[in-house]
C-alpha cells in the first residue's frame, strides 16, 4: 500500500513504470514491492502477484522485534532494510539489501553508483557504529548483565507503553478505531507478544466525519490522511516513534477530542 | 570531455538521452555539460552550443585557487560545486548548485528527493564543519596571522611543487609531454600564476608506443587511459591529489622509464 518515490516516472524511463496496487494487476512481467510489516497499517504481508516471470521486492524495513513478533527467519530474493526504521537513524540515509542472484545484486550496487557514485562514508561510519553497538548489547558477555543496554527489548518496553496509551486515548475519545492485532510467538524474545507498529493506523468511525486528517489538524494533530495510501480518507496515519515530548502531547491532545 | 554517470541510460528515460560531444552536436533540444577547469586535461571551457532552446549547466567542481586562476565571478545559470575536489572530501558525497531559475532549483530538489529522499544529514555536518574550517582560515582576525590555515594557499604551494616535480620528471624522460598551460591573473591571490589541474594530461610521444595506459601499467603505475575521455589512447590520466607518498612514488617510477 506504501506509495514509493518513482524515479522511473520523473525519467519517463522506458524500461519500468509504476502499475498501481499488484491486487489489481494483470500480466506476467512485473516487479512487485511486498513491505512487511506493511506501513502504514503494520499488518504482515506476502507476495500477491505469483508468476514466475515476475520479481519480488520484499521490503523489511520495519521487520524487527520492537515492532511486530519475528516468526521465521527472512528468506525472500531480495530483501531490503534499513538503519532508519532500526534505530532511528533516518537521517544518516543508509540501508542494505540481501539479494540471492549475485546479478541482480551487481545491478543494484550498479545503480547506487550511477544514481550517487556509492554511499556516503560518512554514513558508512555512522551505521557500522550503530550496528557494532546494537549487536554488543546481546553479544559481548561483560554486557550481558545490563539490560538496558539491549536495543531491541529497550524499543519493545517503549513502543509496548505508547500502544497502550493509545489504545486507552482510543477507546475514551469513542471517536476511532484501530486495526485487530493478533498475538503471535516471536522467535526472537520468545514471548507471544502483539506487534506494536511504529504507525497507528486509525479510522474515524463517526459518522459524517469524512476527513480524519484535516479533523486531526483542526485539533493540532498532524497526520497523513488515507488518500496518500490509496484509500479513503477516514483513515489517517499517525508516527508511534516521534520524540517522547511528542508522543505524550499527541495522547494529551487526542483524549481531549469528543 | 569528461564521461558523466547516466542514470537517464540506465532507466532507458523517455526525456533525455546522451548525445555525445556537445561539439558535434546538431539540434537546439539539449542539455550541455560544461567541465570547466576541464577534467582530465585542466583548461578552461566555455560553452559550445548556443541555442536559447537549450539549457547550459557548468561543473565547476575544479574552479578553486589551488588548481586554477580565478579569472572571473562564475555567473551562469547552473552551477555545480562539490567538496569532493574543494577540500577533497569525496567520500562525504556532498556537493551543492547555485541555480538562477527558482522553477529549475525546485526540479533539482525533487530529482534528490525522489532518488536519495535527501543527502544525508552525517554527510551535511560533515560538509558544514568543512566549509566553516575553511572560511574561519580566511575570515577569523585571531587566525590572520597564520598562513598554514588557508586552505587555498596550502592548495596551491602543495600542488605548485608536484607540478614542478611532474615536470623535470616529464621532461628528463623525453617520452611524454603535457599540455600548455598559459599563467594569467588570478583575482583571489592577486598574482599571476599557472594553473594547477587536480590531473595530469599526459601524451606519449614515442613512436609506435600505442597504448599508453599499458605503458605505465606495465611500470606499475595506474592511470586511466584516453579513451575513457573519447581521445585516442596515446593519452593517459594521471592524479595529482593522491597522497604524498604515493605521489613521490609516481614521480620516482616516472624518473625511471626509458
Amino acid at each position: 500500500m506504501q506509495s514509493f518515490p518513482r524515479i522511473t516516472d520523473y525519467l519517463r524511463s522506458g524500461l519500468y513504470r509504476w502499475s498501481g496496487d499488484a491486487s489489481t494487476f494483470e500480466g506476467d512481467a512485473y516487479i512487485e514491492v511486498v513491505c512487511s510489516p506493511n506501513n502504514p497499517d503494520g499488518s504482515i504481508r506476502e507476495a500477491v502477484l505469483k508468476s514466475s516471470n515476475g520479481k519480488t521486492i520484499h521490503d523489511l524495513a520495519y521487520y524487527w522485534p520492537q515492532y511486530t513478533p519475528i516468526t521465521a527467519a527472512a528468506d525472500h530474493d531480495i530483501m531490503l532494510f534499513t538503519v532508519s526504521k532500526l534505530s532511528g537513524h533516518a537521517g544518516t540515509r543508509l540501508g542494505w539489501a540481501l539479494v540471492k542472484d549475485a546479478e541482480v545484486a551487481k545491478k543494484m550496487v550498479k545503480f547506487i553508483e550511477l544514481n550517487t557514485i556509492g554511499v556516503s562514508k560518512d554514513s558508512q561510519l555512522r551505521a557500522a557504529t550503530i550496528l557494532k553497538a546494537i549487536s554488543d548489547g546481546y553479544e559481548r558477555p561483560d554486557l550481558q548483565t545490563k539490560p538496558g543496554l539491549k536495543m531491541f527489548e529497550f524499543g519493545r518496553r517503549l513502543l509496548s507503553m505508547r500502544w497502550q496509551k493509545l489504545r486507552e486515548a482510543v477507546k475514551s475519545s469513542g471517536i476511532f478505531t484501530l486495526p485487530d492485532i493478533q498475538s503471535v510467538h516471536c522467535k526472537f524474545t520468545g514471548e507471544t507478544t502483539e506487534a506494536c507498529p511504529a504507525f497507528a493506523w486509525l479510522k474515524c468511525e463517526r459518522e459524517g466525519m469524512q476527513d480524519c486528517a484535516d479533523f486531526f489538524k483542526k485539533h493540532k494533530i498532524l497526520t497523513r490522511g488515507g488518500g496518500h495510501f490509496g484509500v479513503e480518507s477516514n483513515y489517517a496515519r499517525v508516527s508511534m516513534v516521534d520524540r517522547d515530548e511528542t508522543f505524550d502531547l499527541f495522547i494529551e491532545r487526542l483524549m481531549s477530542l469528543r
